[in-house]
């Protein structure tokens, strides 16, 4: 039922179904603390690193081409989440994720070693530090894997999502774009716009969030790879740190870079920091957007009520009309959990010390968390409210109706002393502005009509 | 025009019409940042500590009567704000406040001496460190100030607020009592509720919230004060620290004592975290009252309407009704502050070493102004907006009879099936309630009269 | 494979192995966003207030004995944890958590039905609305269960956890208590103070933590039950509230107590962001006495060195000596993200509107984390570092001789000048002090021993 | 001693000194909150713009020449600061910041009038709201003036306190480039560096956050001016917005574009959220640099001592060497402030609803808060603190000697085994490594020094 595993400290116990080592169980002992597993996307972005590490390796540093093979296949099949049960570590463990590496060393090698046909926690052939961990150190390894895990999260799910609500928002802008409103500041009544002018304040902000997200791409592809323990890259091989990231790129599809310089790259963690302020940002914008939309459509009857939110499940088994803005509530919770996040990053991230920030496995547990979340709650909400949303058209034109804010139409034809005088008669009386106005023989219905025309107030003259 | 004044660093001019010396002239040329001089409040917390010092070691270390009586009455001085423009540091300085307590030092022992007669410069015969600081250092006296001021902040002005805005709610519960309306959940239409009632959770909110911060007291009453410079009370003769806490207290008018462990008084600054947690609270909840209000407020023909806020300046000159809840957004915006005050606060506390903490400036800069804007925000609210809200009755009656939730009232009458087929009669047609009731021939007037009553839908039966 | 489940929505699949039903099921295709999945302490706090709810229905509301009890029994079996896998939906769903209380409402029934004979999905002879929700609504249970579930991890696990390490501190303040060592003040050399007197300003930090979080109970104890919908308790009996309150008391082992006013409790979550601001400041003040003994524990020979860390896990495979501070890592980390969700919960219940608060799914989920990763980190720290950290004597007693500041204890026998000249002579020339005394002339070996004496400066004179 | 000042409202008393107006006087009297007043930049931001808006109005919107002409002559005194005590107002107002716009208006429009010949308080010949305000509303005044207010001090502060940080930061990683060091991950001894490629990580920190604070500039040169009230641009001319963003740029020398979606620009505050984030980025990389050489200069005989701080004033009178970090707790101070301040900016920035966010004042004071401190602070620490660090050469090459870590650099002359045996054999007998070396018989005193040489450990191999 278990086998030995050893390393510099002793022999320990492992179950004999694990492909994991040591150092793992060691962990698993010493940090039975809460229920955070390493991310996914950060155990896949490792087994990146090592298959590419092992092909560099074979090129630049002599490492036997079917140790190579053998830890590229296991690499592989890391990568295609066949181990996932193998990767039993919590985020809070060491700071610079060191057991983590060890654990993806660890069942690289055994399911290397297994593949070559040796025995499982012999480390041999294939030893995890040797040979998996060539030229490594959990120092720099931990941080690119981060980096890696984070720009093929934001490549493949949040900017996709990104565009997908941008599409969406574009179609409601057009289909909105003939629906005159009243327009609200300080959530008073205010002078009219379009509803699709309106919808079109959130594309703008949902664009310029993407661009925002695209722009944190620069920053974040820069690996500390080579780098090894303190940034000057000893134990690696010259020239190492720009081919990995070369090959990096041609195994992920995104383009990254070796980090220019390695210190900065393992002593701070500045570039997740940036991306989480960016995805705070878009979290802002999405926390305005959710709340404008469960606004409008507040209701039915005793609010807003100027648009109609697709009904997914029972709101009310008696009253019919009650659809509560259920993918708001989901999407503004989530964006709550991001800003906050962003805090818990920027603490994070603020106390590294000298050659080695140690607050690496919450940093990107938290980030990635930020990028999942966000990219899901942007396509649900998308797909089960936005695309759905519907202007009331009755509710919006008789509010429009009702306003008094359409009385500055009337000065330039009636002067303003008497306008306002319509206006305050039409307030004290509740009267729409135009019975006002022609209850007191300043303005026919004709002129009211021609003259007060709210499509002529929802832009520049 | 400038006098020469002398610390062990050397020589030094600073202003002849200033009574501030060496040190403190250092620090303004050394720390040219920012505009935040650090608050008056806790240089009037200062003075009263060198009083309470001055008697405390007249009576027990050998203070010379003479010189301690002129400390008191230029501390006294400082303390009427006299001398306020003589302590011109700014918050960021070192992190420990020394500069601060020098420069409180200096001005009280140069006012002391040209009490006696003596020249103002000369250290004799009231010298700022033998003297005024006797017994005393930054480490410990800083932390001291920093509580009595706070203390005496929230009792002389936070509390009060808190109590003034609770009487004033509470006569509105009463005003409110029999105001009927419609309940939202979701920001969608429910049952039914008083308007009181409503008022009512505010107030429990506002009740308890000053309850909480008077539970903030306790810990925030323990002086550092007889720590000296590590906490193990060196230089200091014992009692001293019991000794003062009494004086201070006497001095103040409120209730302080010597911290049991001076250890943790000097290295941590724990109870102002818990305060300006319980502020954060606060503004957790004035910002869910105020928003509150304002969507009540809205309209005053698009929104909820159900309020009437006082006008207290112009909202719009042509538009009648339109009335901004200036007070409303001037509260919110105090509490955003309050809410990001509380991340500094913590990520400074977080950020001690060993024997002292060296955020404390920033510490108690920011708890004094969340403590200050939360205050006068507070009664700017209660008496510009809360106290003159009154209730749109009209209105509030108008959405009630619109809304179709009281249709849970027809059930025990005739069957959930034929409510169920009235509701949606109305909501299809844009009928009332009872509209559609009458209408469906299950109900007659009399009877919807007798049926649906609001007025039994607010309370558990 | 399926069965058919309906709502008032209508008919949709459910998997025959799945004891939940039709509002689960579309919960779970209308909110695919994250991992995150409603916490099992939160599921277990809702099956007790069901089968408190069903003890008191069938005691007050005419609930039929036979259901009532079939309810208790499922609900013990939900408690035990047989059904945890029957709560898939995730955090981010509907704002009210309207569809997990739906979850155990359909799970709880199904079983019920199970266990009565009758076919799990027919919705009889146990309905999970009529009978497993009776009396209850989301608005009001969702809530309760918020506070059920904090005050019992609070109670079963932080509490615990923080007499732990306040026991094993207590121990080490014990056996430190004679180990004198420098003081520092701004990371710079200062005047001594024992081991034991530092971790003294721990030991106070913890209990006051203590007394911080046990402060919390009070107003967290206090259940939304009983207010349904709105607050008003429609649909509820009266005296329900008060039952349930003290059934759920009497089932769990904590005292709770129905809240006064249940406006305020259904519309605010302040007593959770109160009880997250003192989690904030157990945060704050654990990652100071972490960062401490990670500093005091630098080295081996280049860092402060005066503590030694257990060792875990491999540090350096050559490097004896290098134990890297792990435990304190995990610990940070973990006050990190406390730090964060604090933020998170105060957005979140700062964003409530009117009658309800739609975060609560995000702030119970993000509040428990932060309790439960506080819980296991404590533990974690405490037993794997803090109770095996060992004095390294020779290097705290070769610093104390280093220093230079005890030169204060010189003063009084040969003055002021000649003791800042020693001072001088021995900073300069990188002597000892005794050594620059003993060589100035003006103290003699015998005198110098007899004359500074850390021990003699360690406490007020 | 006072003159009558009227608006919509009514009659108002004004001081006769004061040049403001009605408006002005009301929100004094009704916002009695705190001591934070407007801050200068955006004043002068105002005047900049109401002074392009006369220029341009005078060209499109048939703005009398001489009135216009008086107006920018009035605006270029605002500018000058001359009228700094006429703008009383504090931040806690109107969210719309609409009762600063009005200041301006009534301060220029006063003073144009006195300019022409006028009565003050008459509105003519110059009428604050139709010709100071012509073609504005505070709507999209307001947020405008921000954003310019924003630009400029980033342009004229910020961005040069970092040019000059990175500036001295390469001379000092010059100066120190030859200087061998030990290297520390975990707080742990590793492998050596030199300290210029320490420094070298700083460096990149500083750059890269230059980078970021520059690419904040793109959003934030959008300007809202022409959206007037809900951004349709409703009461401005077409071709108002293009050419007063131009007038904007060429009146402060900084690149302004106009927004091109205005809904957008008046309802979201996202790139000031946008900007406060990358503040953080650097507030974090300042607080970790800031943070590294007060470790580094910890001691001067206990601490790491590596490096000697210029001593800017008094440490402790008689133990020389104490050099307390200061300008380093300065320096953090404002970054712990900086990053609360973030906190602030992200909550009020997502709180806004439909066509306008009203929380402007405190974004834009906490903003500008925040850029000042930190331009300010990077000055002071970079002039009394960096510029004149200095390597202490002997600790340095002292700790190094001691080091164990250099070990790995014997592994290929006498095998793994043996090296790792003279290595423990120094740790257990606290030997230096070439003592022990030497003892065991394994290595010369002449191959020691031939293959222990650090300076071969500090690259690629």
């Amino acid at each position: 039922m278990y086998r030995i595993e050893t390393d510099t400290f002793g022999e320990i116990q492992v179950e004999k179904i694990k492909y994991w080592g040591a150092q793992t169980q060691r962990s698993l002992e010493n940090f039975k603390i809460g229920k955070e597993k390493m991310p996914k996307a950060l155990i896949k972005a490792f087994a990146v690193i090592k298959k590419a590490a092992a092909i560099v390796n074979q090129e630049i540093a002599g490492l036997d081409a079917q140790i190579s093979e053998s830890i590229c296949k296991a690499a592989d099949e890391v990568i295609s989440g066949k181990f996932d049960e193998h990767f039993p570590l919590v985020v809070w463990q060491t700071g610079s994720g060191t057991q983590t590496n060890m654990n993806v060393n660890e069942v690289i090698s055994n399911r290397a070693i297994e593949i070559m046909g040796g025995i499982v926690g012999s480390k041999t052939p294939v030893h995890p530090n040797d040979h998996v961990n060539m030229g490594q150190s959990s120092n720099d390894t931990f941080p690119t894997a981060m980096r890696v895990a984070a720009v093929s999260e934001i490549n493949s799910k949040l900017l996709p999502a990104l565009e997908h609500i941008v599409q969406v928002t574009s179609r409601k802008i057009e289909e909105f774009s003939n629906v005159i409103k009243i327009g609200r500041t300080h959530l008073q009544d205010a002078t009219p716009l379009t509803l699709g002018q309106e919808f079109s304040g959130y594309l703008t902000q949902l664009k310029l969030g993407k661009g925002r997200i695209e722009s944190t791409i620069k920053n974040l592809s820069l690996l500390a790879q080579g780098g090894t323990a303190v940034g000057t890259g000893l134990n690696s091989k010259i020239g190492f740190a720009e081919k990995i990231a070369g090959k990096i790129s041609s195994l992920t599809g995104h383009k990254f870079m070796t980090a220019p310089n390695k210190f900065e790259a393992l002593a701070s963690n500045d570039a997740e920091v940036e991306t989480s302020g960016m995805l705070n940002v878009l979290a802002v914008s999405l926390m305005k957007i959710a709340n404008d939309i469960r606004l409008l459509g507040s209701g039915p009857r005793s609010g807003f009520g100027e648009l109609h939110l697709p009904e997914n499940e029972p709101g009310s088994s008696i009253m019919p009309g009650k659809v509560n803005p259920t993918q708001c509530e989901a999407l503004t919770m989530v964006c709550a959990r991001v800003m906050g996040n962003h805090t818990t990053i920027s603490i994070a991230a603020s106390n590294g010390h000298l050659e080695l920030n140690v607050f690496k496995p919450v940093i990107i547990d938290v980030l990635l968390q930020s990028i999942d979340i966000l990219s899901d709650a942007i396509i649900s909400f998308t797909d089960n409210c936005l695309s759905g949303v519907v202007a009331n058209t009755d509710r919006i034109k008789t509010l429009m109706q009702q306003s008094l804010m359409l009385v500055t139409a009337l000065n330039k034809h009636i002067g303003y002393d008497r306008a306002a005088k319509i206006a305050k008669e039409a307030y004290k009386n509740n009267l729409t502005l135009q019975e006002a106005a022609i209850k007191s023989g300043f303005v026919t219905e004709e002129q009211f009509s021609e003259w007060v025309r709210p499509e002529d107030m929802v832009a520049p003259s």
